[in-house]
């Protein structure tokens, strides 16, 4: 009989897998992928829970990858919900609790899929891989990394890979993500000197300089977007003094700047950019100006082709809609897989994941494993 | 016998009249000069001590009037101190202590000045006033304007007033005060709307608004100096967001501001001029900007005449040093006294006040005294 994901789901909610407890939710996985032909292997490093499995040979010329999570976000005040957050009840049509949209659906449905698949077919020069993570809502530093590592150091190599997170902002099967922004994050502190406001002559203000750095900053036009990417995007963040004298002179200021950057720019080239703004303004004002960056992740794209084409047939198929191929959105995981092999994002709508009464519609499951078994089959085909 | 200023000035620093307390300074003044020949009226106020004292008719066309305060600031940790910030020790030609310079000497100086006169003199068509107030270095509002007002009550005018503040940077006599600079702060916060990084167009941010009116403010040069005062200065002195979440962009930001302004401007032109910024700035960036603003003091200016020339020559006569017109420095309560009367500042040197160790030096006390008599002897001859 085949495996319903809707109970699947309802399965990993009932576990309840807060970053980074693993909470039954990937001995679950790992126990009915077994049973379905996969080999498994649990690759936890430093504390956070993993799962690898494979079906078919490992050096199989076709392998196609499936990517995961069954970490979920905190439920916050729990008395503010009117379901039981790790109930995974069924009502109304919809799967109730925390991680139903985010992502343990989307874990159901490709498990579902997979095995669907296995229990049917022979391999024949063809694979397929599946990990699992139980740290992609935390900082994510052992969670698909290492079993991107451990793939690396194990000869294991996927062709291709879906990511099923939620990627759809409002109607099922509307857009699949074919490649992220980049992010950097700029941090800046502006030295001057201290003294009363009286006797200017004796300072030096941090902020104007600072105010003038973000607002050079701001109103730069980074770039008018390209062929698949919207325009790159700056925000300061945080401005900060926290100098409640009104007749002193501040010694410094802070600010932040977060950059969401299209393949026009690198990490790098942004990083120089900032810099040398902020040695602009320095030669400019005499003040001194700190800058330090973080790289939480480059650019990348799946261009359209094969396998973008496969995805997105198989989506129109189940859900009658065809998807936009987007790079819109925030980061996940599918920045570390884009170093291993072509990776593109499809999931469910993706509305309520880390609020309060998450939920999906269990219409939603079917479709989504329909449009996974689908790509599946195709893809061997 | 003539009263000694030094050891007057010892006994009251001996009196820990730390704002609000009057700790007997008050109570030992109004004994010297009743005994002198003043009637004294405490005009104390919401809890605020002040002395008001004349000598003379209160209808003599020359009243000449002294304004001083004995209050003083918070030792702070008295651990540091080398001396008994209370024990108005003479020691290495200086007398130690907290309100040794700013300003129980010059309160002492002219009180002595005065008394000398006093017993020495009968009253001419002349009268001294001499209102001193427990409530300089606290918010202001029950000192001298509580003084000011008892005067307009009982009709007391003065004519002239010499306020006894230290007004020389480094060397005695070097300085005279003739006016002030105004002073006003403006307050801003700049409202958006708060929304992920990734997702701009469902976001507003007031950062960039906010850091572009500072930047406008503090580069616009609001004038080049007047005949006697230095250019206004405009400082940043605070600019505040709070928001540590590098993905989020925030929903307000705040920033302050503060003007020391010559005569060129005044708390309404300034407010006027900031207001109109930052609708500018609104309107360009659709951030709606609230704006509010304290005036704290307006400029003021006595202009160089008979006045100003005796308390010159007096300095001059006694010091050996031609002082300085200025205008420079923080406020005092002179800001009040210019609605009342012409009104000059002259005192010691200010290099120890509101500091550890806290000292003067005695040939200081004794020439300041000098300087107030000239003046008292000048400006009725
Ligand atoms: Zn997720
Ligand atoms: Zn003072």
């Amino acid at each position: 009989m085949a495996l319903d994901p809707v109970e699947l789901t309802s399965a990993l909610v009932r576990c309840p897998s807060v970053t980074p407890l693993e909470a039954g939710a990937l001995e679950l996985l790992e126990k009915t992928l077994s049973e379905a032909g996969f080999s498994c292997v649990r690759v936890d490093r430093n504390g956070t829970p993993n799962l690898f499995a494979r079906w078919g040979d490992k050096a199989a010329p076709r392998t196609l990858g499936f990517n995961g999570h069954t970490d979920v976000v905190p439920v916050g005040d729990e008395a503010v919900w009117t379901v039981d957050p790790f109930g995974g009840e069924i009502k109304d049509g919809k799967l109730w609790g925390r991680g139903a949209t985010d992502m343990k659906s989307g874990v159901a449905a490709f498990v579902a899929a997979a095995c669907d698949y296995t229990t049917r077919n022979q391999p024949d020069e063809t694979a397929i891989i599946i990990s699992i993570t139980g740290d992609e809502e935390g900082d994510a530093t052992d969670g698909s990394i290492a079993l991107l590592d451990y793939m690396e150091e194990a000869g294991e190599k996927m062709s291709v890979c879906l990511v099923g997170e939620p990627t759809c902002p409002n109607t099922m099967g509307e857009m699949i993500k074919i490649g992220r922004r980049g992010s950097i994050t700029g941090y800046f502190t502006a030295h001057g000197t201290q003294g009363h406001v009286a006797y200017p002559h004796q300072t030096l203000n941090p902020v104007p300089a600072l105010a003038k750095l973000m607002s050079d900053l701001s109103e730069h036009c980074l770039d008018q977007g390209t062929e698949h990417f919207d325009p790159s995007n700056l925000e300061v963040t945080t401005f900060d003094v926290g100098n409640a004298a009104t007749n002193v002179v501040p010694a410094t200021a802070q600010a932040t700047v977060n950059i969401r950057f299209n393949d026009a720019h690198s990490g790098a080239s942004l990083s120089d950019w900032m810099r040398a703004k902020a040695k602009a303004v320095s030669e400019k004002t005499g003040v001194a100006i700190d800058v330090s960056f973080q790289i939480s992740g480059e650019s990348f794209l799946t261009p359209p082709g094969r396998f973008v084409d496969l995805v997105a047939e198989a989506v129109a198929k189940s859900t009658g809609v065809t998807p936009e191929l987007s790079t819109t959105g925030g980061t996940s995981d599918a920045r570390f897989i884009k170093n291993h092999c072509p990776v593109v994002e499809f999931g469910l709508v993706g509305k309520t994941m880390h609020k309060v009464d998450e939920h999906v519609e269990v219409a939603h499951i079917t479709a989504l494993k329909d449009v996974y078994s689908s790509l599946i089959g195709d893809y061997f085909a």
